[in-house]
């Protein structure tokens, strides 16, 4: 069956231009996060808010055609719910970057704390190595750099979740202001999340390469 | 393929009936939340609350039969995984429901915002809005009633996010009381999501309508 | 179909021992969770939630094992999304043990609530009985013994739901400080978590019933 499939891989030009602009879709969001987390005034930052709510928008609006191409195409390059996992989990990502600042924005934070802007700059690298892996998916030419790829992806969620864990710890140590404290954690929540939905597309990823090798 | 399941479709006496008991349910929990809402005293909300309960074990047992209809019909008029999804996002948003509802009650809020309220008024109008696509689903004569009931729960959806992120904002500039604000932010977080769930059912009910368009 | 799937059941030595893995390494976990909570000093409980940290990465590399022939393995002995689900949902109730017991290290809570120890052991009752379920499917020769399981997990899962409604109930009736609130919360509610998890694993499993019976 694979055989079959990988048949149609070179010849499908509807889905792979779309896995990519979906991924590139996702550097985007995470770029102009990073740069937002680093700017103190919340003011300031409004102009990179209006920039991620845009590119979420332009995410949805990728992920809608994947599905429609998905509920009306016979033929896939994949099995269709890895497709499926893949892009929701892609959309997933950019839908919780949106959350995270979108609550700065709410919740009128100031100065953000080093665990929030380097939970932001996690979750930029693994956009990165999930457009690198998703390039390389078109021809299977070079799945050492997918698999590797991946398990960077799978690195960077472990270290996000310590980065978490112990930006909590903190919190409930130091944050007597139980108002302030359920913002800041809120924050760290929804970016910790995104690194764990850019884990799952990366399985997904993982997954599709090891029916296909 | 669409031309041998349409063949089927006039002939299902199992599932439509179903759906449209499921989403019949819907109204009427979203309904009985609606008279809860607008009601001051604890005491007399719970005739409402006991309501929503009832309506959520109906609900369950729903869900329960078209799981059970789907484990034993090796024919069914839409994809298996399409009935699947559309059934769970309605369970969900009973579950929903009824979690609010019961927080309401657990953390004794007297008198509820008018966020609350529309929250609730929102999420009755999406019900009403699935039932009509759902009912419509039988002989996808109307297809275009069909998508305009599908893009207003959608676009309820979006207005639901916007009360709920001013509702919050507002909660965090004014409530001084930690406990307070944590009981009414999620409240307002499961009617939220409550919407959400509804617009998740639209979404599989339009992919639906595309593949046997 | 039924007949043909069955024909492969005796034959298949690649699912089932990971099956009982999984549900064997549930069971470990939460003996050790149940262990954990009985004990008072935040310094004595550290060597049990090292030991469910273990559990829960040899958890997710029974799962990764799962996953992987399941990719590779075009026959499989039941249908794929249900060993997906089956296998995900142990999954998680490893995941929300680890993280509830993470939670009680990192927030350092000391004595813990009888609530909290109740729901513990709740989670080992279900793990105990998701086991034995599992251990029975191998060969469907005792299907009054998988139904009577998969029935006493979701009459566990309503008793957890109760106690942890009358935990937070309480909690907001006696706690005045905020922050202590939210830790407790957190973990009461991870714990409930589990419980609707391995609640999903026994759902799963009567649908396998329903279709193979």
């Amino acid at each position: 069956m694979a055989g079959i499939i990988q048949f149609f891989i070179p010849q499908d030009k509807q889905f792979f231009p779309l896995f990519e602009k979906a991924t590139g879709n996702l550097k985007n969001i995470s770029r102009a996060l990073v740069e937002m987390v680093n700017i103190r005034s919340i003011e300031d930052r409004r102009v990179y808010i209006k920039k991620i709510e845009d590119f979420e928008h332009m995410g949805d609006s990728i992920t809608h055609d994947i599905f429609n191409k998905l509920s009306v195409n016979f033929i896939t390059p994949f099995d269709r719910e890895d497709i499926h996992a893949l892009v929701s989990a892609i959309d997933d990502v950019a839908d919780f970057i949106h959350g995270a600042a979108k609550r700065m924005d709410l919740y009128k934070v100031g100065e953000l704390s080093t665990s929030i802007v380097k939970l932001a700059e996690l979750i930029e690298k693994s956009a990165d190595e999930l457009n690198n892996a998703v390039v390389e998916l078109k021809d299977m030419k070079n799945i050492i750099k997918i698999k590797e790829a991946c398990v960077r992806v799978n690195s960077i969620e472990n270290h996000a979740d310590d980065i978490f864990d112990m930006a909590v710890a903190k919190l409930f140590d130091e944050e007597k202001n139980a108002i302030e404290l359920i913002k800041i954690k809120e924050i760290l929540s929804a970016l910790e999340t995104a690194t764990d939905k850019c884990e799952d597309a990366a399985n997904v990823i993982q997954s599709i390469v090891v029916k296909h090798a």
